[in-house]
Protein backbone atom coordinates (compact mmCIF):
# COMPACT_ATOMS: atom_id res chain seq x y z
CA UNK A 1 0.00 0.00 0.00
CA UNK A 2 0.75 3.56 -0.71
CA UNK A 3 0.57 7.00 1.01
CA UNK A 4 0.91 10.64 -0.35
CA UNK A 5 2.88 12.41 2.20
CA UNK A 6 3.65 16.19 1.74
CA UNK A 7 3.51 15.86 -2.37
CA UNK A 8 5.27 12.43 -2.72
CA UNK A 9 3.34 8.44 -3.11
CA UNK A 10 5.51 6.83 -0.83
CA UNK A 11 5.49 3.34 0.11
CA UNK A 12 3.49 3.10 3.76
CA UNK A 13 5.45 1.07 5.18
CA UNK A 14 8.49 3.01 4.70
CA UNK A 15 6.65 6.54 5.02
CA UNK A 16 8.00 8.73 7.63
CA UNK A 17 6.59 11.27 9.93
CA UNK A 18 8.54 13.52 11.95
CA UNK A 19 8.51 11.93 16.31
CA UNK A 20 8.12 15.84 16.60
CA UNK A 21 4.81 15.98 14.43
CA UNK A 22 2.25 18.01 16.45
CA UNK A 23 0.08 15.51 15.43
CA UNK A 24 1.63 13.20 17.53
CA UNK A 25 2.18 14.62 20.43
CA UNK A 26 -0.58 17.06 20.73
CA UNK A 27 -3.56 16.08 18.68
CA UNK A 28 -2.76 19.32 16.63
CA UNK A 29 -4.79 18.57 13.26
CA UNK A 30 -7.75 18.11 11.37
CA UNK A 31 -8.75 15.25 9.03
CA UNK A 32 -11.57 14.51 6.30
CA UNK A 33 -12.81 11.04 4.97
CA UNK A 34 -14.34 10.76 2.12
CA UNK A 35 -15.56 7.87 -0.97
CA UNK A 36 -13.71 7.79 -4.39
CA UNK A 37 -15.25 6.08 -7.16
CA UNK A 38 -14.05 5.34 -10.38
CA UNK A 39 -10.34 7.10 -9.59
CA UNK A 40 -12.14 9.93 -8.56
CA UNK A 41 -13.33 11.80 -5.24
CA UNK A 42 -16.70 12.65 -4.67
CA UNK A 43 -18.06 15.09 -2.42
CA UNK A 44 -14.33 16.62 -2.24
CA UNK A 45 -15.36 20.28 -2.36
CA UNK A 46 -17.52 20.26 0.40
CA UNK A 47 -14.91 18.16 2.42
CA UNK A 48 -12.11 20.72 1.37
CA UNK A 49 -14.98 23.88 3.14
CA UNK A 50 -14.86 21.96 6.45
CA UNK A 51 -11.44 21.78 6.57
CA UNK A 52 -11.01 24.86 5.53
CA UNK A 53 -12.65 25.76 8.21
CA UNK A 54 -10.98 23.95 10.59
CA UNK A 55 -7.33 25.62 9.32
CA UNK A 56 -9.01 28.84 10.22
CA UNK A 57 -10.26 27.95 13.74
CA UNK A 58 -6.69 26.33 14.54
CA UNK A 59 -5.07 29.04 12.60
CA UNK A 60 -3.35 26.25 10.32
CA UNK A 61 -2.49 27.24 6.32
CA UNK A 62 -4.34 25.16 4.27
CA UNK A 63 -2.97 22.88 2.51
CA UNK A 64 -1.55 24.44 -1.10
CA UNK A 65 -1.34 20.57 -2.96
CA UNK A 66 -4.39 20.27 -5.75
CA UNK A 67 -5.86 17.72 -3.76
CA UNK A 68 -7.98 16.14 -6.44
CA UNK A 69 -5.02 15.20 -8.41
CA UNK A 70 -3.23 13.57 -5.38
CA UNK A 71 -6.32 11.60 -4.41
CA UNK A 72 -5.92 10.76 -8.23
CA UNK A 73 -2.45 10.42 -8.32
CA UNK A 74 -2.87 8.14 -4.87
CA UNK A 75 -5.36 5.65 -5.88
CA UNK A 76 -3.74 4.78 -9.72
CA UNK A 77 -0.55 4.01 -7.40
CA UNK A 78 -2.82 1.53 -5.14
CA UNK A 79 -4.46 0.14 -8.64
CA UNK A 80 -7.90 1.33 -6.55
CA UNK A 81 -10.86 2.21 -8.38
CA UNK A 82 -13.19 2.85 -5.50
CA UNK A 83 -11.66 3.62 -2.19
CA UNK A 84 -12.29 4.88 1.01
CA UNK A 85 -9.77 8.43 1.13
CA UNK A 86 -8.51 9.73 4.25
CA UNK A 87 -6.77 13.63 4.90
CA UNK A 88 -4.83 13.97 7.29
CA UNK A 89 -3.46 17.51 8.20
CA UNK A 90 -1.26 18.41 11.22
CA UNK A 91 0.84 21.43 11.87
CA UNK A 92 3.34 19.25 11.14
CA UNK A 93 6.90 19.28 13.63
CA UNK A 94 7.32 21.72 16.63
CA UNK A 95 9.85 22.08 19.91
CA UNK A 96 7.92 20.75 22.99
CA UNK A 97 4.95 22.95 24.42
CA UNK A 98 2.06 25.06 23.30
CA UNK A 99 3.26 27.95 21.79
CA UNK A 100 3.04 27.87 17.55
CA UNK A 101 6.19 26.98 15.96
CA UNK A 102 7.49 30.29 14.14
CA UNK A 103 7.66 28.77 11.19
CA UNK A 104 5.54 25.96 10.74
CA UNK A 105 5.73 22.94 7.85
CA UNK A 106 2.45 21.32 7.95
CA UNK A 107 2.31 17.33 7.14
CA UNK A 108 -0.64 16.65 4.48
CA UNK A 109 -1.10 12.81 4.46
CA UNK A 110 -3.30 10.88 2.04
CA UNK A 111 -4.24 7.59 2.08
CA UNK A 112 -6.61 5.10 0.66
CA UNK A 113 -8.33 1.90 1.55
CA UNK A 114 -10.37 -0.46 -0.32
CA UNK A 115 -14.14 0.36 0.27
CA UNK A 116 -16.13 -1.53 2.88
CA UNK A 117 -19.50 -2.97 2.03
CA UNK A 118 -22.97 -1.57 3.45
CA UNK A 119 -23.18 -2.19 7.46
CA UNK A 120 -25.57 -4.16 8.49
CA UNK A 121 -27.91 -2.52 10.67
CA UNK A 122 -26.19 -1.42 13.84
CA UNK A 123 -27.35 -1.74 17.54
CA UNK A 124 -26.80 1.21 18.92
CA UNK A 125 -25.50 2.06 22.78
CA UNK A 126 -26.36 5.45 24.61
CA UNK A 127 -22.96 6.51 26.06
CA UNK A 128 -22.90 7.12 29.57
CA UNK A 129 -18.44 6.87 29.94
CA UNK A 130 -18.45 10.07 28.40
CA UNK A 131 -19.92 12.85 27.23
CA UNK A 132 -19.50 15.60 23.73
CA UNK A 133 -18.63 19.17 24.28
CA UNK A 134 -21.07 20.92 22.79
CA UNK A 135 -19.22 24.23 24.44
CA UNK A 136 -16.08 23.94 21.89
CA UNK A 137 -15.62 25.01 18.51
CA UNK A 138 -13.65 21.91 17.80
CA UNK A 139 -17.15 20.15 18.19
CA UNK A 140 -17.89 22.23 14.58
CA UNK A 141 -14.73 20.71 13.19
CA UNK A 142 -13.23 17.37 12.56
CA UNK A 143 -10.00 17.06 14.67
CA UNK A 144 -7.75 14.22 15.53
CA UNK A 145 -8.55 14.64 19.03
CA UNK A 146 -10.92 11.54 18.71
CA UNK A 147 -10.66 10.27 22.52
CA UNK A 148 -14.21 10.93 23.78
CA UNK A 149 -15.54 9.11 20.57
CA UNK A 150 -13.43 6.11 21.15
CA UNK A 151 -14.44 5.57 24.83
CA UNK A 152 -17.70 5.62 23.70
CA UNK A 153 -16.92 2.96 20.94
CA UNK A 154 -15.18 1.16 24.13
CA UNK A 155 -18.41 1.07 25.62
CA UNK A 156 -20.31 0.10 23.07
CA UNK A 157 -18.18 -3.08 22.43
CA UNK A 158 -18.76 -3.97 26.14
CA UNK A 159 -22.30 -3.96 26.28
CA UNK A 160 -22.35 -6.06 22.89
CA UNK A 161 -23.75 -2.89 20.38
CA UNK A 162 -21.89 -2.36 17.03
CA UNK A 163 -21.73 1.74 17.46
CA UNK A 164 -22.69 4.12 20.89
CA UNK A 165 -24.28 7.96 19.98
CA UNK A 166 -22.96 10.45 22.71
CA UNK A 167 -25.09 12.90 24.66
CA UNK A 168 -23.55 16.50 24.73
CA UNK A 169 -22.99 17.53 28.65
CA UNK A 170 -26.49 19.42 28.67
CA UNK A 171 -27.64 15.30 28.31
CA UNK A 172 -28.93 15.95 25.01
CA UNK A 173 -28.13 13.60 21.78
CA UNK A 174 -25.11 15.12 19.85
CA UNK A 175 -23.63 12.82 17.58
CA UNK A 176 -22.27 9.19 16.39
CA UNK A 177 -18.66 8.45 17.56
CA UNK A 178 -18.12 9.26 13.77
CA UNK A 179 -21.39 9.44 12.41
CA UNK A 180 -23.95 11.99 12.23
CA UNK A 181 -27.32 10.61 13.72
CA UNK A 182 -30.74 10.87 12.21
CA UNK A 183 -34.15 9.70 13.78
CA UNK A 184 -37.54 9.63 12.26
CA UNK A 185 -40.22 11.20 14.14
CA UNK A 186 -44.26 11.37 13.12
CA UNK A 187 -42.90 11.06 9.58
CA UNK A 188 -39.67 13.44 9.36
CA UNK A 189 -36.29 12.52 9.69
CA UNK A 190 -34.39 14.95 12.15
CA UNK A 191 -30.74 15.49 13.26
CA UNK A 192 -29.07 17.19 16.40
CA UNK A 193 -28.51 21.17 15.83
CA UNK A 194 -24.23 21.70 14.96
CA UNK A 195 -25.16 23.68 18.41
CA UNK A 196 -25.85 20.75 20.75
CA UNK A 197 -22.43 19.26 19.43
CA UNK A 198 -23.51 17.43 16.25
CA UNK A 199 -20.19 17.46 13.46
CA UNK A 200 -21.76 19.00 10.50
CA UNK A 201 -21.32 16.31 8.91
CA UNK A 202 -21.23 16.76 4.65
CA UNK A 203 -23.74 14.36 3.95
CA UNK A 204 -26.19 15.15 6.79
CA UNK A 205 -25.78 18.98 5.08
CA UNK A 206 -27.46 17.13 1.68
CA UNK A 207 -29.97 15.58 4.14
CA UNK A 208 -30.90 18.64 5.59
CA UNK A 209 -31.17 20.33 2.01
CA UNK A 210 -33.59 17.41 1.05
CA UNK A 211 -36.00 17.92 3.87
CA UNK A 212 -34.73 16.74 6.90
CA UNK A 213 -34.71 19.02 10.03
CA UNK A 214 -32.84 20.13 13.26
CA UNK A 215 -33.77 19.66 16.39
CA UNK A 216 -32.73 19.36 19.43
CA UNK A 217 -33.04 15.30 20.55
CA UNK A 218 -33.11 13.59 24.05
CA UNK A 219 -32.82 9.95 25.15
CA UNK A 220 -36.81 9.34 24.93
CA UNK A 221 -36.59 10.86 21.09
CA UNK A 222 -34.09 7.87 20.25
CA UNK A 223 -36.69 5.58 22.31
CA UNK A 224 -39.49 6.31 20.45
CA UNK A 225 -37.89 6.79 17.22
CA UNK A 226 -39.83 5.14 14.05
CA UNK A 227 -36.43 4.27 12.31
CA UNK A 228 -32.52 6.17 12.89
CA UNK A 229 -29.15 5.60 10.69
CA UNK A 230 -25.68 6.91 11.25
CA UNK A 231 -24.51 8.48 7.98
CA UNK A 232 -21.44 9.29 6.95
CA UNK A 233 -19.91 10.39 3.48
CA UNK A 234 -19.11 6.74 3.36
CA UNK A 235 -22.08 4.94 4.16
CA UNK A 236 -25.69 5.25 5.57
CA UNK A 237 -26.74 2.47 8.38
CA UNK A 238 -29.54 1.68 9.51
CA UNK A 239 -30.23 1.81 13.58
CA UNK A 240 -31.54 -1.76 14.31
CA UNK A 241 -32.51 -0.56 17.64
CA UNK A 242 -31.10 1.56 20.76
CA UNK A 243 -29.24 -0.03 23.77
CA UNK A 244 -29.17 1.39 27.02
CA UNK A 245 -32.00 4.11 26.38
CA UNK B 1 19.55 15.82 19.62
CA UNK B 2 18.68 11.96 20.29
CA UNK B 3 15.17 10.15 21.00
CA UNK B 4 14.33 7.26 22.56
CA UNK B 5 12.08 5.28 20.68
CA UNK B 6 10.52 2.14 21.13
CA UNK B 7 13.69 0.82 22.76
CA UNK B 8 16.33 2.41 20.80
CA UNK B 9 18.34 5.92 20.59
CA UNK B 10 18.34 7.45 17.35
CA UNK B 11 18.74 10.72 15.85
CA UNK B 12 15.45 12.83 15.98
CA UNK B 13 15.82 13.56 12.44
CA UNK B 14 15.53 10.43 11.16
CA UNK B 15 13.44 8.44 13.59
CA UNK B 16 10.68 7.26 12.20
CA UNK B 17 6.89 7.31 13.31
CA UNK B 18 4.33 5.22 11.06
CA UNK B 19 1.84 7.37 8.94
CA UNK B 20 -0.60 4.84 10.16
CA UNK B 21 -0.16 5.44 14.08
CA UNK B 22 -3.28 6.53 16.39
CA UNK B 23 -0.86 8.80 18.00
CA UNK B 24 -1.40 11.30 14.40
CA UNK B 25 -4.54 9.85 13.31
CA UNK B 26 -7.02 9.82 16.11
CA UNK B 27 -4.68 11.33 19.02
CA UNK B 28 -4.85 7.97 20.81
CA UNK B 29 -2.27 8.80 22.96
CA UNK B 30 -0.97 9.82 26.59
CA UNK B 31 1.80 11.87 27.64
CA UNK B 32 4.12 13.09 30.64
CA UNK B 33 6.49 15.54 30.81
CA UNK B 34 9.03 16.06 33.85
CA UNK B 35 12.09 17.13 35.14
CA UNK B 36 15.45 15.29 35.54
CA UNK B 37 18.27 16.21 37.15
CA UNK B 38 21.45 15.22 37.47
CA UNK B 39 20.99 12.58 34.53
CA UNK B 40 17.85 11.35 37.26
CA UNK B 41 13.81 11.34 36.14
CA UNK B 42 11.93 13.49 39.24
CA UNK B 43 8.66 12.29 40.27
CA UNK B 44 8.67 9.47 38.01
CA UNK B 45 7.01 7.30 40.21
CA UNK B 46 3.95 9.82 40.46
CA UNK B 47 3.82 10.16 36.71
CA UNK B 48 4.15 6.54 35.76
CA UNK B 49 1.17 6.12 38.21
CA UNK B 50 -0.89 8.62 36.14
CA UNK B 51 0.18 7.07 32.93
CA UNK B 52 -1.04 3.70 34.40
CA UNK B 53 -4.33 5.36 34.75
CA UNK B 54 -4.76 6.64 31.55
CA UNK B 55 -3.60 3.08 29.93
CA UNK B 56 -6.11 1.25 31.97
CA UNK B 57 -8.81 4.15 30.62
CA UNK B 58 -8.15 4.08 27.12
CA UNK B 59 -7.03 0.06 27.55
CA UNK B 60 -3.46 0.56 26.18
CA UNK B 61 -1.18 -1.65 27.51
CA UNK B 62 1.33 -0.03 29.88
CA UNK B 63 4.76 -0.03 28.45
CA UNK B 64 7.49 -2.98 29.68
CA UNK B 65 10.07 -0.74 28.82
CA UNK B 66 12.48 0.23 32.36
CA UNK B 67 11.59 4.14 31.95
CA UNK B 68 13.93 5.28 34.59
CA UNK B 69 16.78 3.56 32.53
CA UNK B 70 15.47 5.22 29.18
CA UNK B 71 15.31 8.49 30.70
CA UNK B 72 19.11 7.98 32.40
CA UNK B 73 20.28 6.20 28.74
CA UNK B 74 18.37 9.24 26.69
CA UNK B 75 20.20 11.85 29.10
CA UNK B 76 23.53 10.98 28.65
CA UNK B 77 23.47 9.98 24.49
CA UNK B 78 22.67 13.62 24.31
CA UNK B 79 25.12 15.29 27.40
CA UNK B 80 22.20 16.58 29.12
CA UNK B 81 21.92 16.37 32.82
CA UNK B 82 19.36 18.25 33.19
CA UNK B 83 16.42 18.26 31.08
CA UNK B 84 12.59 18.58 30.05
CA UNK B 85 11.71 14.99 29.54
CA UNK B 86 8.99 14.11 27.34
CA UNK B 87 7.09 11.03 27.53
CA UNK B 88 4.47 10.06 24.61
CA UNK B 89 2.95 7.11 24.53
CA UNK B 90 0.54 5.50 21.76
CA UNK B 91 -1.53 3.03 20.34
CA UNK B 92 1.02 2.78 17.40
CA UNK B 93 -0.15 2.01 14.06
CA UNK B 94 -3.60 0.54 13.05
CA UNK B 95 -6.07 0.09 9.77
CA UNK B 96 -8.46 3.64 9.49
CA UNK B 97 -11.39 3.83 11.70
CA UNK B 98 -11.81 3.71 15.46
CA UNK B 99 -11.98 -0.07 16.28
CA UNK B 100 -9.13 -0.81 18.17
CA UNK B 101 -6.35 -3.19 16.09
CA UNK B 102 -6.27 -6.93 16.83
CA UNK B 103 -2.58 -7.41 17.60
CA UNK B 104 -1.32 -3.51 18.86
CA UNK B 105 1.94 -2.48 18.46
CA UNK B 106 1.93 0.73 21.11
CA UNK B 107 4.56 3.53 20.19
CA UNK B 108 6.57 4.68 23.29
CA UNK B 109 8.52 8.08 22.39
CA UNK B 110 11.25 9.59 25.18
CA UNK B 111 12.23 12.99 24.05
CA UNK B 112 14.57 15.39 26.15
CA UNK B 113 15.26 19.17 26.30
CA UNK B 114 17.16 21.55 28.00
CA UNK B 115 15.52 22.90 31.31
CA UNK B 116 13.80 26.34 30.00
CA UNK B 117 14.70 29.22 32.88
CA UNK B 118 12.35 30.12 35.28
CA UNK B 119 9.34 31.54 33.81
CA UNK B 120 8.55 35.65 34.44
CA UNK B 121 5.26 36.23 35.56
CA UNK B 122 2.25 35.76 33.88
CA UNK B 123 -0.60 38.09 32.67
CA UNK B 124 -3.28 35.20 32.35
CA UNK B 125 -6.79 35.36 30.49
CA UNK B 126 -9.54 34.23 31.34
CA UNK B 127 -10.26 32.19 27.70
CA UNK B 128 -13.55 32.51 26.54
CA UNK B 129 -12.99 30.43 23.40
CA UNK B 130 -13.50 27.18 24.62
CA UNK B 131 -14.29 24.92 27.88
CA UNK B 132 -12.67 22.10 29.22
CA UNK B 133 -15.13 19.15 29.26
CA UNK B 134 -15.36 17.96 32.74
CA UNK B 135 -18.37 15.30 32.27
CA UNK B 136 -15.21 13.56 29.97
CA UNK B 137 -13.15 11.17 32.31
CA UNK B 138 -10.09 12.19 29.36
CA UNK B 139 -10.14 15.41 31.64
CA UNK B 140 -8.50 13.26 34.45
CA UNK B 141 -5.82 11.99 32.12
CA UNK B 142 -3.19 13.78 30.16
CA UNK B 143 -3.72 12.74 26.43
CA UNK B 144 -2.79 13.73 23.56
CA UNK B 145 -6.11 15.27 22.45
CA UNK B 146 -4.78 19.22 23.40
CA UNK B 147 -6.76 21.13 21.48
CA UNK B 148 -8.90 22.88 23.30
CA UNK B 149 -6.02 23.91 25.22
CA UNK B 150 -3.79 25.15 22.16
CA UNK B 151 -7.26 27.20 21.22
CA UNK B 152 -6.80 29.10 24.94
CA UNK B 153 -3.34 29.63 24.01
CA UNK B 154 -4.27 31.39 20.59
CA UNK B 155 -6.71 33.31 22.39
CA UNK B 156 -4.04 34.38 25.25
CA UNK B 157 -2.02 35.01 22.72
CA UNK B 158 -4.29 37.92 21.02
CA UNK B 159 -5.14 39.33 24.11
CA UNK B 160 -1.26 40.24 24.86
CA UNK B 161 -1.36 37.95 27.64
CA UNK B 162 1.22 35.28 28.69
CA UNK B 163 -1.27 32.24 29.47
CA UNK B 164 -4.77 31.17 29.97
CA UNK B 165 -6.86 29.96 32.35
CA UNK B 166 -9.99 27.26 31.22
CA UNK B 167 -13.19 27.06 32.11
CA UNK B 168 -15.39 24.17 32.55
CA UNK B 169 -18.92 23.67 30.97
CA UNK B 170 -20.84 25.18 34.27
CA UNK B 171 -18.38 28.12 34.28
CA UNK B 172 -15.98 27.24 36.97
CA UNK B 173 -12.39 27.54 37.19
CA UNK B 174 -10.59 24.30 35.70
CA UNK B 175 -7.01 24.78 35.21
CA UNK B 176 -4.12 26.52 33.11
CA UNK B 177 -4.01 25.53 29.51
CA UNK B 178 -0.61 22.91 30.49
CA UNK B 179 -0.50 23.78 34.16
CA UNK B 180 -2.51 23.43 37.48
CA UNK B 181 -3.71 26.51 38.94
CA UNK B 182 -3.99 27.99 42.68
CA UNK B 183 -4.76 30.79 44.00
CA UNK B 184 -4.15 31.91 47.84
CA UNK B 185 -7.80 33.29 49.10
CA UNK B 186 -8.17 34.46 52.87
CA UNK B 187 -4.40 33.03 53.45
CA UNK B 188 -5.24 29.05 52.13
CA UNK B 189 -3.80 28.19 48.69
CA UNK B 190 -7.08 26.65 46.72
CA UNK B 191 -7.13 24.68 43.55
CA UNK B 192 -9.92 23.32 41.93
CA UNK B 193 -11.09 20.13 42.29
CA UNK B 194 -10.50 17.25 39.71
CA UNK B 195 -14.19 16.93 39.34
CA UNK B 196 -14.34 20.43 37.80
CA UNK B 197 -12.03 19.30 35.45
CA UNK B 198 -8.56 19.85 36.98
CA UNK B 199 -5.66 17.37 35.85
CA UNK B 200 -4.51 15.23 38.65
CA UNK B 201 -1.00 17.26 38.86
CA UNK B 202 1.76 15.82 40.37
CA UNK B 203 3.40 19.02 41.76
CA UNK B 204 -0.65 19.70 42.87
CA UNK B 205 -0.94 16.69 45.01
CA UNK B 206 2.22 17.46 46.53
CA UNK B 207 1.15 21.12 47.65
CA UNK B 208 -2.15 19.34 48.49
CA UNK B 209 -0.52 16.88 50.39
CA UNK B 210 1.33 20.04 52.24
CA UNK B 211 -1.92 22.23 53.31
CA UNK B 212 -3.32 23.28 49.74
CA UNK B 213 -6.99 22.79 49.74
CA UNK B 214 -9.57 21.83 46.77
CA UNK B 215 -12.54 23.95 46.06
CA UNK B 216 -14.94 24.99 43.67
CA UNK B 217 -13.51 28.53 41.97
CA UNK B 218 -14.94 30.74 40.21
CA UNK B 219 -14.08 33.42 37.76
CA UNK B 220 -15.08 35.95 40.72
CA UNK B 221 -12.66 34.37 43.16
CA UNK B 222 -9.98 34.77 40.72
CA UNK B 223 -10.55 38.75 40.90
CA UNK B 224 -10.03 39.26 45.03
CA UNK B 225 -7.10 36.41 45.22
CA UNK B 226 -4.37 37.62 46.55
CA UNK B 227 -1.61 36.17 44.87
CA UNK B 228 -1.76 33.14 42.07
CA UNK B 229 0.25 30.26 40.61
CA UNK B 230 0.86 28.15 37.50
CA UNK B 231 1.80 24.53 38.74
CA UNK B 232 3.67 21.55 36.50
CA UNK B 233 6.05 19.33 37.36
CA UNK B 234 8.64 21.74 35.94
CA UNK B 235 8.02 25.32 37.47
CA UNK B 236 5.89 27.02 39.40
CA UNK B 237 4.71 30.20 37.60
CA UNK B 238 3.54 33.13 39.78
CA UNK B 239 0.58 35.06 38.10
CA UNK B 240 1.23 38.55 37.65
CA UNK B 241 -2.70 39.51 36.72
CA UNK B 242 -5.79 38.04 35.40
CA UNK B 243 -7.32 39.37 32.34
CA UNK B 244 -10.84 39.61 31.10
CA UNK B 245 -12.23 38.91 34.87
Amino acid sequence: MKVWLNGRIEAAATARIDPADRGLTLGDGLYETFPARGGKPEFLAEHLDRLAEGCHLLRLPFPQADIARAVADLLAANDLADAAVRLTLTRGPGPRGLPLPPDPRPTLLIAASPLAPSPKPARVLIARSTRRNEHSPLARCKTINALDSLLARLEAGDAGADDAVLLNTAGNVAEGTSSNLFVVLDGVAVTPPVADGALPGVRRAKLLAEGAKERTLTVADLKRAARAFLTTSLSVREVAGFVGV
